[in-house]
């Protein structure tokens, strides 16, 4: 394996997900639902492969989902887009981050990325040879510090890579926030790149407001998300970039060599998606609200909060996140590997995602499992010796 | 954009495709063929959707298609895989072969490569810091001189990057060239990467030899194919790599990074394409064959090849390729860029796809399109002025 490469050990995701199949757990690591989005727009991809949508997609993505996410973009936050050089349709967010590194970021640039971060950021940094500085979200309410954000910004930094709605924490960055990252953006002449997969997916009324949208951002934001999350929907792997044209074109200069195109047949079913089911992902963020609710009070119960600590309440994403310092286990992940062992469950924990120590002790659960499973789960982790 | 992707041009099939769309030109560029593969796949893929594969498949790609894809080389060509550990599923070739160069290719590492070339290929050799070297496959019989490749390996060379059948010369590796290849790079221990996409797509009664078959090749070759091209499936964007286990981790490992996974509902298809249709791109084979003497039969009416010179005969992928120095354009990609407004037609100029300057006039027309499609464009350019 290329240097480029060395030490990043496999995506956890899928090592978990493969232990649960292997151990017959309740697999509340990697996040993905298990019921599907909308019939319709389903049967949108099953009347695009009959209609023949079989052939190579524009490398850009087709014009329809395009001037669909353009549309997206402007009906919800008043960002106005020319689809044809300031959207990229992408293979999902994933595709769209290794692009968005590749195309815009050089070796040796400082990248300040929140920490505990997705780990596909990291590798990707690592890849282009850039240099990674983690600003830590602290448990227990994992609040950006905005201090440490803008000590940690050198004449070497090039970009902020943001993630909001925050996986694995759960944080809605707030407007405050979100302007403290504006300021220092301008300040220090910052590219940002967002990962906004979770734009829809918040609880307890909160509003997910686009990086891009603050004083001085719209010019050098790459805002990135996708169809999975929001119209639970994971597998087909149709993403998107938005942005100013030269920063949307430098991830295409990239994202062209790496898949060229994907997912013809289903990117005529996002365009419907985007355009015919606009409520949805609102509608299942209020589901998940109640889901979230019942999983944080069966880990209240089942003991693996504290007894006396404030149980988390993630803000958005379907993940919640607990210390289990006080279970005994040497960290997260010795915890996380017995997991299933004991109790039949899978989780992720979050010390792979950091330099810092920050992360040892949590664990990360995903809620986005139909009631009955979360049940289940919580039923199992009672259970447990 | 980042220095790494410096020069490196917007791959030209989508800015030709463009131009045919913008003209209303019979487009013989892009390889991608009009009439979809089989109609059992395409059900398989709806059936697959209605049945729920909707949610990420495993990074690795399913069990299933890892399966049928192993088996696929083992009833095909005799070779032997671990579907586990010697399978990966990616969104097409490209993907396999972006992944290929970074999971094993160093900054500074030379790499052989046939010219005319396929576009992502030294596009990705750039992204990696790799040094390409060309091997030229000269006009008008694109033979590979055996020579010309023994003398272009360094001390610095670290693996050869091959393709066969060759887009876009038609070229099938004969036995002869493929054990000198073999011979080479034991010789100097290397790797070798291959892409066999139109490995099916073989005429006149030629058939393809893997060169992972070859004595001492095993070991070494990361073997990369896809569904697109063998099932006239091109918009779905499956592909997989094959070989050692060591080979396969190691593209694995950049892979995860850049799309994680693709087309959950497309992957139970694409195993039923292997299992139940393994006799169909045969078939397209044999039909291609009476499509390619059509397009080259008119080009030679049209005067497009030169009076007395002989006809290209591609022995497999779609494409023949014409020199068309003998009428008067500066070079073909002059040639290209007017021929839509000429006669309405769209073809490919092969001088961006090589560093010597044996391509500056040939030009690559695609015979996968339908016998009225072929029919109309050589009537267009028996029109033209
Ligand atoms: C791409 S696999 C990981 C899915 C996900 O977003 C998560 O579990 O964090
Ligand atoms: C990926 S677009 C190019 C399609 C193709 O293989 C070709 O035209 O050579």
């Amino acid at each position: 394996t290329a240097a480029r490469l060395a030490g990043i050990a496999p995506t956890v995701f899928s090592s978990y997900s493969a232990l649960a199949v292997a151990t017959g757990s309740v697999n509340l690591g990697q996040g993905f639902p298990d019921v599907d989005g909308p019939a319709e727009v389903v049967e949108a991809a099953r009347a695009a492969l009959a209609a023949g949508h079989n052939q190579y997609a524009p490398g850009p993505g087709t014009p329809g989902l395009r001037a669909a996410i353009a549309e997206h973009q402007r009906e919800r936050y008043g960002i106005t887009l020319d689809p044809a050089t300031e959207v990229v349709v992408t293979t999902g967010a994933t595709e769209a981050v290794a692009a968005a590194v590749l195309g815009l970021v050089e070796p040796g640039d400082e990248v300040l990325v929140l920490e505990p971060w997705y780990d596909s950021y990291v590798a990707m940094l690592q890849v282009a040879g850039a240099v990674r500085v983690p600003v830590t979200l602290r448990a227990p309410d994992f609040r950006l510090d905005v201090a440490a954000l803008r000590a940690a910004v050198t004449d070497r930094t090039r970009a902020i890579l943001l993630n909001t709605p925050h996986n694995p924490t759960g944080t809605v960055l707030t407007d405050a926030e979100l302007e403290a990252v504006a300021a220092l953006a301008v300040e220090h002449d910052l590219l940002v790149i967002t990962d906004e997969v979770y734009e829809h997916l918040t609880l307890d009324g909160r509003v997910h407001r686009p990086p891009a949208t603050f004083p001085g951002m719209a010019e050098r934001t790459l805002s990135i998300s996708s169809l999975g999350k929001s119209f639970s929907l994971t597998g087909w792997k149709i993403g998107w970039a938005t942005g100013p044209a030269h920063l949307v074109g430098a991830l295409l200069a990239a994202k062209q060599w790496l898949t060229f195109t994907s997912g013809a047949p289903l990117q005529p079913a996002a365009e419907v998606a985007l355009r015919e089911h606009a409520h949805w992902p609102g509608e299942l963020a209020r589901d998940l609200q109640g889901r979230r609710d019942l999983l944080v009070s069966g880990l209240v119960q089942a003991g693996v909060v504290a007894p006396g600590a404030a149980p988390p309440r993630p803000e958005g994403t379907y993940f919640a996140v607990t210390d289990v310092a006080h279970l005994g286990w040497a960290d997260g992940e010795a915890f996380c590997r017995a997991l299933p062992e004991r109790a039949g469950v899978v989780a992720i924990p979050l010390q792979g995602f950091g330099d810092s120590d920050a992360g040892t002790h949590l664990v990360r659960w995903t809620f986005c499992k139909r009631p009955e499973v979360l049940t289940q789960a919580v039923e199992r982790l009672l259970a447990a010796d």
